[in-house]
């Protein structure tokens, strides 16, 4: 059964709105994803929504299937008129169908390090389209996952599981303080490698060894010292310019794939 | 002699304000910088600003140096509020100063081939995110710039501008067809290289000649097929996952760098 919403001020489209603040996707345990490619995407990965939210009057084999699976596992399925769907994300076109997914643990215990050859690990990235950027970038050469180190962007918020492109459904994700991290990664294997210009060797055929975990820092400060003296490799990367940094889910990736190419 | 501005309807500050909008940047010819580091890097790579707005009460060593000049330059010293300075940046937390600059002239004609080993191309690329980070990458692997083909983003908006880093003034910038940037190339020495999944050879390798034009297409189509077959090379990446493409100043990224490292 759908239910119909047509009222602004209905309790329902102020909890939907509301996931766009992440404070309250925190409280809920809950986002929000728009358009049916990303929903797909989670189904995919065997994640179905909570709760699906869809424009009157669309129909669509996909939706069909999809609002068939919420209903058979107990969720509800929404239809609402465009005015609202735009309240609802923010978008003056939105997309014509939006899920609800409870978000999941994200504690470094969940990862199992013996997954893959490469670990992301970001510190303090800001950029929410970076952190997706990165997340699909660890899709792209197998990484086991991204690992949010300190105050970053929300990996839950629109626009970061719309620059992992469905990647966030796909490869591990967890969020640690830095102390927390480090004695995790101590406890067993794994190389802990970072782009630097302490003491480095050049990152082209640098001595990298499986499980690498590459770690990247923020955006304008780059990582602390403290952190770069702890890594068990640092590598530099040539800068022919007059800048002496790059995008940090472009270095991120560029040492990524070198060290795909090496292990 | 600073000039004060109070009022909101103020017409310089209803001109400053439609710079945010493209239409209104290409007619005046102009573009809104924000922040005395950008403005400063353009400083540094030669380049003035037409006119500063300041915040009121803001005294600091280089803008006092950056006001001599601009005025020496016969240009336009505004100090005004920081609610103006917010109106006309569109941002609730504006920078405390800002300089609108005169575009130049992005015509093919204005690069040179010669000048450097290294080129990078986006075809229709739309997020000017996106571009500028392919600028501060153009920067760091010392390619000669960026040459823009079809409908990309505007490089001289204000998100383009930050993600560069200030590499927009430094590095070199084209904006064209498709046809005619290819006529332009075929005119001299240059090889085209894609990434691509049709008879690819691997990127790593692959024998990449200078001056190298690496082509990048768009974020959701990625190059059209005529424009890949176009190409002297076409190269691909191993893409472990589930999806089949990168980012697209990921890619261009990673590939910079892999060319950089041959030749």
């Amino acid at each position: 059964m759908r239910k119909h919403i047509t009222g602004f001020s209905n309790p329902t489209v102020k909890y939907l709105r509301a996931l766009r603040d992440k404070k309250h996707r925190q409280r809920a345990g809950q986002f929000l994803v728009e358009g049916l490619r990303l929903i797909e995407d989670a189904r995919a990965a065997g994640r179905v929504p909570q709760t699906l939210v869809m424009a009157e009057g669309r129909e669509h084999a996909l939706l069909a299937r999809l609002e068939a699976e919420v209903l058979a596992a107990g969720g509800e399925v929404i239809e609402t008129t465009p005015d609202i769907l735009s309240k609802i994300t923010g978008k003056d076109n939105p997309q014509s169908v939006a899920g609800v997914f409870d978000e999941w643990d994200t504690a470094l215990a969940m990862l199992d390090r013996a997954a893959a050859p490469i670990w992301l690990v970001a510190q303090a990235l800001r950029d929410p389209g970076n952190l997706g950027t990165m997340l699909r970038t660890a899709d792209a050469v197998g990484a086991g996952g991204l690992i949010l180190i300190d105050d970053c962007a929300d990996p839950f918020s629109a626009e970061a599981v719309r620059a992992s492109m469905g990647a966030v459904f796909t490869v591990g994700l967890a969020q640690a303080r830095w102390e927390e991290f480090l004695s995790w990664l101590r406890a067993g294997e794994g190389q802990l490698v970072a782009a630097s210009l302490r003491d480095a060797v050049p990152y082209r055929g640098a001595p990298y060894a499986a499980p690498c975990f590459i770690l990247v820092g923020n955006e304008s400060q780059g990582l602390p010292e403290d952190y770069e003296i702890a890594c068990d490799l640092r590598v530099t990367m040539p800068m022919k310019g007059r800048a002496d940094s790059l995008n940090a889910a472009v270095a991120g990736a560029v040492l990524a794939y070198e060290v795909l190419a090496s292990l």
